[in-house]
């Protein structure tokens, strides 16, 4: 009703062009069906969880959904080996411990998993109305199967050489993930962070592809929902700004240290997993960035600095805990998630209408 | 007409909002007028100019233009001592002469000057409508010598903190700049680069003063203008678009080096004066990048590296020369700045036209 663009909102069966991006832990079936229900793309972050987790998860947000639920997972290759990676990192993240307190590194299970085989078939059998990846697509087969049974499938961009790769394997959309966005870039034909802004990055995109695009990274309000639209984007997915609504799971310690953060107080590292992710500055992130350029192999390093983020969580103490977030974390709206959907809309509506004379 | 916003077409006296960077050494006195006489505001990048040459740029763009023209300044304070950083600059950049194929650096004026009374005089004399500045703004004297016989003063801010510190000493608007921007980065109030995206910090700067804010980095096209203009902003800078006319003086090894360039090969560097810039990444900026923290003060590193620039220029080979331009290089359009800007507002006014139901 207020954006001439309706490719995404058709595609997805939306009334509003916002996706809430699946935040991996953060994103709660309650959050998810809470924006579906205020007619935006809930979505459910399922890359750490196991197929029982993943089976509770989306049956909770389904119960509670009147609308389309989007799952998300990730598309990386596991690691056969390490290169030796894990034990040099076990011996630079003692001192790292220690400062935190902690006095050995404990024994910790690998939680972020690849999409594969064992994940698939109960997909399929959840029948999902919308599938999104990030780190690239999955195999033709998987594409195949779920888009025989009617599945969307989305991806990550972050250069227009992603975006074209993606379009190419059968993504319905992609999402342009630009420079300033929070948590995990999902750039995958390169391990060096694509530096594009998300102004920049969204028209070149638009300009390589014929699928819709979903603008990411940054957008905070209305009149950055009105900006993607002008650039040519479809519709945007958001994170940080969701992260602030009360249904999403967020430690107290991270919620204030979000709370004193400001645009310029994140910065992109690959110290939690390997791979680039925003998050706000902390002791952590910069006692990881000398050894930035020899960690072990995605994702192998979570296994070891997960524990830290829980202990932080747990003593309330945010200095060694994974803070992810975007840019546009200084732009905190507490509250709930159905609320935000809503000023949302108006916001965007208001200024649309706004730049016209 | 097109824009609801008149405040800066009104403050500057412009019909289109839209500011051609000064971009010092590439913006000649033609570009300028051919920018003004199109409605849009023509800038001079006179922080490398002597007085003479100053009176000169200044009286040739007057001359041709029926608008206004702006003229710009770097306030940054000329350092007193270098710490010694000017030889060990001379020791570690003795090797990349070598590579670059020069036998010795050559000695080599320092061209990058300080706002200070020796410019006040002459500016004065020659009664700009419009003066910017880059890197702060100069004395409160100067400021109100300028605002006392009518010039509007403009100056850069990547951050909401050197925002509000601009509009609190009589910037008359702020541009906000951001992190996609090509060139140096007006930051002023940290030797850090400001990593901010242009759509992040636009409404943030939009929030924090009461003053018109100018977009500037990564706008390439009426799409960006339009995103701008939603963001909250009153109007745009644009150096790179600018860049690509045919009244820029830009080397041919350099317009070669932007055509072959996309979004991801630029980098922000202080391997040219010591202050972060972004640039096309070519052989300099690699072999400058472990010295970043150790370089002479603003603006001294630029007589070591100019020559380099010079050389590479000359013999038509651009991998040791200083490539600056900002991330939207890859949207290349030749032709006349006037049929440029006219693009633009066409573009833009399109954009707009097509958010909107």
């Amino acid at each position: 009703m207020i954006w001439a663009d309706r490719r995404l909102c058709d595609l997805l069966g939306i009334e509003h062009p916002i996706i809430q991006a699946p935040m991996s832990g953060s994103a709660t079936p309650t959050l998810a069906a809470a924006v579906s229900n205020a007619g935006a793309l809930g979505s459910l972050g399922c890359a750490e969880m196991s197929v029982e987790e993943f089976r509770a998860a989306f049956a909770e947000a389904r119960a509670l959904a009147n609308g389309p639920i989007n799952v998300n997972f990730f598309a990386h290759i596991s690691p056969r080996a390490d290169g030796g990676g894990l034990a040099r990192a076990r011996d630079f993240l003692k001192p790292i411990y220690a400062e935190a307190g902690l006095l050995e590194i404990p024994p910790w299970p690998q939680t972020i998993r690849a999409f594969d085989a064992t994940i698939l078939g109960p997909l399929l059998e959840a029948k999902p109305q919308i599938v999104s990846f990030h780190f690239g697509l999955p195999s033709p087969q998987a594409i195949r199967a779920l888009k025989a049974q009617g599945a969307v499938i989305l991806s990550t961009a972050t250069t227009t050489a992603e975006a074209r790769d993606l379009e190419a394997r059968g993504a319905d959309a992609v999402i342009a993930q630009g420079w300033e966005a929070g948590g995990h870039q999902g750039r995958y034909l390169s391990d060096q962070p694509a530096q594009i802004g998300t102004l920049v990055l969204v028209p070149q995109v638009v300009d390589a592809v014929q699928v819709p695009v979903i603008a990411a990274g940054g957008i905070a309000d209305g009149r950055g929902i009105a900006a993607a639209l002008a650039l040519g984007a479809s519709g945007v997915q958001m994170g940080t700004a969701f992260l602030w609504t009360d249904e999403a799971k967020v430690a107290p310690a991270r919620r204030e240290a979000m709370r004193r953060a400001g645009a310029g107080d994140t910065a992109m590292t690959k110290g939690f997993t390997g791979r680039p992710a925003r998050a706000i500055v902390n002791r952590f992130v910069e006692a990881m960035a000398p050894h930035e350029d020899d960690l072990p192999p995605f994702p192998l390093l979570d296994g070891l600095t997960l524990p830290l983020d829980i202990a932080g969580a747990t003593a309330g103490a945010p200095d060694y805990m994974g803070l992810l977030a975007g840019q546009s974390v200084a732009r905190n709206r507490q509250g709930g998630a159905a609320e935000l959907v809503e000023t949302l809309a108006a916001e965007t509506a208001a200024a649309i209408g706004g730049v016209a004379a």
